[in-house]
């Protein structure tokens, strides 16, 4: 079919180029009251209906009068004034009528009895008078078109007598979500089913470009049905966007269907996170398929989508604002692919520090804690540790000075002095690198503190050695955050009969195993050696989790018996926990931050009842040392 | 009384500690759903309900194995299995059932008769499965108290399996204009009256800030009325605005009213454009008192009611943003006023020129074209030539380098020029200086273009010879937009009797004047000297006006008899016009600028049929040599 020519895998500015080619456009107008006109375009330029003021007007509350009678008054010399014969009142606002040419302020004129008053001072013809067309005169344009109304065009439009004013219409934005698997908010959860929320995403931030939109319910995969949604939104609305479930089949379904329509220009961009975004048009109207995964759905929207609305709004597109920055950390990224990494910038040290998020396609959460994005050329395959790179804000409000990154062991209470920070208005950032990840991350100054629970297995000692040996290019203090419990997160009702971690052999029990680097690892793989166990014993040694509440949520799947973690992690999941140690959870902070405003609250939080009350509500914490500067005695 | 004790007349700084020592907030929440919570500010922490995924779920389209069971695949040595036995199919979204832990896409699949396969490449454990909680963990905080909600976190939140957010509520901001002189947009307009739109531009100016917004009806002057209405307002909404009237009687009833029912904190900032702003506090809510002229309103309602609007919503004060230019006209300020000058930002000779719009407050315009303002510290009597400068940002969307700044001789046509240009994507912004004021404003760099209309009386050829004289640094081309008619304007049916200049010198004819520098003044003064007639002789010779439309909008109003300008504003005003010479109306463009391609651009459109066709439905322009570059010879 001659008609199934399209460009696979294209770059940004080919796949704009060709999409841009259909020229789509917006003729259409609507008159409209200016008091709901607010960021509309205008379509045919306005022109004032009178002059403002349409008349001489005082500009004070006075006396009207000619200039020329007030020759000379001064306080030595006063001159007497008759109302009717040489002045008449008025007030702001009034006519000032023939032959009046100036008003005096009814604060300078001394009342007589009768009708007299005395003036002790000279004014200039026209003063205090508003002008017929001070502010715009009958005929003169005063909105050209194309210009985007503000608030103050609204009063513009309203002195220069008119209610009313032409605008480009507002496109409207429909939104078909596909896909057998998903299920609407608010339906019942089931193994197989996915809530549908990507168009949820896409219809916010559709609406934040100031535009309509007609969300479709979810449509199942079938040809036929999605194939008439199409044709019915092509026919009503102006941009017409078709979500993918994730599978292959309703992509290619978008495809096949946009086709038989209209045509397809794009299918695919060298882009990560990417997936196969589509851009073609329906009797010229823009259609778009846009990928599964939520990240990606966001991102081909925001590249190609904005672009296209603002078109059909008539209006400029923005510029992206642009924050220059400097990486801490080394950037892969693979070669052919122009790759978008969501960031976070913080000020460390006086330099704003660009702090990548995840990478993953499926975590929407990265979006909404990012400020922007990173942009890596195709011809790239990175950047190194140290670069100075340009953002591009997503979140202009912004703020790296009230940010504040921490890198190390996580735990359940991060959340809650991530909460009570947000109140104190700082931004706490916590990437869970493990404890070891931490006392690295510090040493290279790429974060402001870390978390750490280190157990020097000779000494039995927490932290200390570990940063004596990992973490020499600056100072730290420890500061205990508290004592927890770590133990055996197992199955409710433990029904595989566990008892220590002499069980973890059995060939009937399957482990979850936390990340290299983590203190919770450290402490594990130090109980095997203590008690003479073997890894490559244990099933499931090699599968690795980030956090406490991953392998708590793991086992409690079922698909899993047990993994080693805090009691607080197992309690959320209303699991069985076998205690194994109670160890020191630190914070580590560099001596040089210690009187820094961000972490001045950070110890505030620590120490409030606010904060500790709500970790007593959590089970397994000793909080005894809480806020306590820990020295090598309080091991 | 006691209670009566306020400050007057404060700094920015001072008005803002006093009035915010009432500490306004917001403690007021609602639960709401959250497809509706865009722009919404989070009151309380959201805990995802479920881990998302909730299962281990295939990432594609494909088989569901044990990754063990793929080890030592490859083309050269594939591998048979059986479905039920070794794998089943899996799509993207389904369920990964134990005890598989990978997924083979479906594209690496070979199908063989009946059930078999071959595979022919290995995989790892857990690739292509989203595992359990990849996303979000059960129990994880999601969103912190204080949090913006985006677009995303829409999506996030409908992930994690809720509906519902808990949010602050919206404030609720209520506007009551006052003043016996205003009526309402629409109503007939009678001398003495005006429209009331400061409630309109300031309630717009409220909806940008996201919150809603109550209008009331417009009040007369009348104490017991407004003071109900105030009461009543501070009983239902969250922040009162009481829009006064520009007499000063009726900012005296705010204050004595706020001083009855609650406090007033300050009465009168020491700024420009100011008017007695009013500050104060009924049962612990903001109240605020604006001054009559719409600057004044505006800038006072932007200095401090925003920032007790963010307060109210519990939302951080979004920063100012600010641009650096350089200023080419020197500014004066009133010492011990801190004096906010609107302006404009062109792009020149790849400098960014700060250019001050009229400083009027009573011209509402001036806001709707500004791109921000300059503010002018108290301590400083103003600011020099060439002196570098901040300015706050008004409009994000200013673009200096689409920005064409025109000072010289202004005429109608140059509204048709601005909307053409508009349409080309050009800003172009006419300051009205009068032919020679231009000429010497492009001598000293200050504009990218003039026009002009010089008469040389002894040689009676136009603008060259001004040129030669007073502009000296750099060298311009002359071309020829139109040639124009001059004449009287004067009323309809020439009343008076009108039929050359002489008759201005009659004792019952009122003239009105155009400024100095203007070409229009001195084609008058030529004139003048031409048929022996005194300055001296013609009453209101000392009148100024700035434009051709300002003076025909003067001759309509009945009050001024006859003036010197164009036909085509006689005719706006549907005037009776006696000609008296045609003249030659350039543009002036410097030779450096040629290239421009804002420059081009307007070239473009005074040589194009939409432009020629809308300036020769106006009466008075011959186009013959419209778009032709003037030499000594076109004279």
């Amino acid at each position: 079919m001659e008609r199934n020519i399209y460009l696979k895998n294209v770059s940004v500015e080919k796949a704009k180029q060709l999409w841009h080619n259909n020229n789509f456009k917006n003729f259409q107008t609507e008159t409209i009251d200016i008091r709901e006109a607010l960021g509309r375009i205008v379509s045919k330029k306005v022109v004032a209906k009178h002059s403002s003021p349409h008349y001489h007007a005082s500009a004070m509350d006075g006396i009207a009068l000619k200039s020329k009678i007030t020759v000379g008054a001064s306080e030595a010399n006063p001159i007497t004034l008759f109302e009717g014969k040489d002045f008449i009142y008025v007030d702001t606002g009034d006519l000032v009528p023939n032959p009046y040419n100036a008003v005096l302020m009814i604060e300078d004129v001394n009342h007589l009895e009768g009708t007299g008053i005395t003036i002790e001072k000279s004014i200039t013809p026209w003063e205090n008078i508003r002008t017929i067309g001070e502010s715009m005169v009958k005929g003169e344009v005063i909105l050209r078109k194309y210009q985007k109304i503000n608030a103050f065009a609204i009063g513009l439009i309203l002195e220069a007598g008119m209610t009313r004013v032409e605008v480009f219409k507002k496109p409207v934005i429909e939104l078909i979500p596909t896909g057998t698997e998903l299920i609407e908010p608010g339906d019942a959860l089931a193994v197989g089913k996915l809530i549908e929320y990507n168009s949820q995403v896409i219809k916010a931030m559709a609406n934040e470009w100031s535009v309509d939109v007609i969300r479709n319910a979810i449509v199942p995969d079938d040809f036929d049905l999605i194939k008439e949604k199409v044709l019915k939104a092509s026919e009503r609305s102006d941009f017409v966007i078709v979500l993918s479930g994730s599978s292959a089949g309703s992509e290619d379904y978008t495809s096949q269907i946009i086709d038989a329509l209209g045509e397809v220009n794009v299918h695919g961009v060298s882009i990560k996170p990417g997936g196969p975004v589509i851009l073609g048009q329906i009797n010229h109207k823009p259609i778009m398929g846009l990928p599964g995964y939520p990240v990606a759905a966001a991102l081909n929207f925001w590249l190609f989508g904005k672009e296209v609305i603002f078109s059909l709004k008539d209006e400029k597109l923005p510029k992206h604002k642009k924050v220059e920055g400097k990486l801490k950390t080394k950037i892969n990224s693979k070669l052919g692919y122009r790759e978008y990494i969501r960031v976070k910038l913080i000020e460390l040290n006086g330099e704003i520090i660009i702090t990548p998020l995840k990478r993953a396609s499926g975590v929407i959460g990265t979006l909404v804690e990012a400020d922007g994005l990173l942009v890596i050329s195709e011809l790239s395959e990175g950047l190194d540790r140290n670069t100075k790179a340009e953002v591009i804000l997503l979140n202009e409000a912004y703020d790296p000075k009230q940010t504040l990154l921490l890198k190390g062991s996580n735990d359940i209470i991060l959340d809650i002095l991530k909460n009570e920070m947000a109140i104190k208005g700082i931004n706490l950032v916590v990437n869970s690198t493990g404890s070891l990840g931490g006392i690295t991350a510090l040493n290279r100054k790429e974060c402001h503190l870390s978390t750490a629970h280190l157990l020097n297995p000779e000494t039995e000692e927490y932290n200390f050695s570990y940063i004596q040996r990992y973490l020499r290019s600056q100072k730290v203090k420890l500061i205990n955050l508290a004592f927890r419990q770590q133990g055996m997160i197992i199955q409710r009702g433990n029904p595989k009969n566990l008892e220590s971690i002499q069980d973890l052999v059995k060939q009937e029990i399957t482990f979850i195993n936390r990340q290299r680097g983590a203190g919770t690892r450290v402490l594990f793989d130090y109980l095997l050696e203590k008690n003479n166990i073997k890894k490559e014993d244990i099933i499931g040694y090699n599968r690795e989790e980030f956090t406490h509440m991953t392998v708590a949520s793991e086992i409690n799947s079922g698909s899993t018996d047990v993994g080693i973690g805090i009691q607080s992690a197992a309690d959320a999941f209303d699991l069985d926990f076998i205690p194994i140690a109670k160890e020191r959870y630190d914070l580590v902070i560099p001596e040089a931050l210690i009187e820094d405003e961000r972490i001045k609250k950070l110890l505030e939080v620590i120490n409030s009842e606010q904060f500790i009350s709500q970790v007593k509500a959590l089970k397994g914490y000793d909080l005894s040392l809480t806020g306590k500067v820990m020295t090598n005695e309080n091991t």
